[in-house]
């Protein structure tokens, strides 16, 4: 990722209440792509309903918009009301990024 | 997380070579909690061997410690050399955290 961009990561765990889940994150996913200034973003759910997604963003205000986004929006409300046991959100500034990829 | 505390996002595949990964994961598990500065982590793989791991530290010297860790250092060679297909390593400033719980 190139320094100056942003990473938010948001760490989850589901709970009971999670009916609908998938097709409201399958459309967040497809919304999300779609947004000025991101960048890409890796997700993974594992056993125990704990879950951890990281977006990378080109700027604050791009991670600004797309919190703000109405859809969205509407996304996050059916998080806090149903979907979620609890969740934390970070807003980092990527300082540095290295990577290996196998020949 | 504070403010001024740093996140290091290391997100990786693990390949088909992966035999004694989950004793060196829990071993660096272990090691990873005495580390001056460590001050906590969340860990995911999912299906596909697609994996996330945010660890936060106190300070950027803190994570620069961590990463020339004797133990940890014969652990990514390992990773490098048998475990996984890639990885990309982000360390990023935190500039914000929010979080929800349900009650």
């Amino acid at each position: 990722m190139e320094k100056g961009a942003y990473a938010v990561i948001f760490t989850s765990r589901l709970g009971a209440d999670a009916e609908g889940y998938g097709a409201v994150a399958d459309r967040m996913e497809t919304l999300v792509r779609g947004q000025p200034g991101y960048l890409g973003h890796d997700s993974v759910r594992g056993e125990g309903g704990l879950g951890i997604t990281v977006s990378y963003w080109a700027s604050e205000a791009a991670v600004a918009a797309w919190r703000a986004n109405a859809e969205h929006l509407g996304a996050q409300a059916m998080g806090r009301a149903r979907f979620y046991d609890w969740f934390r959100l970070d807003v980092c500034r990527v300082e540095r990024t290295h990577g290996f990829a196998r020949d």
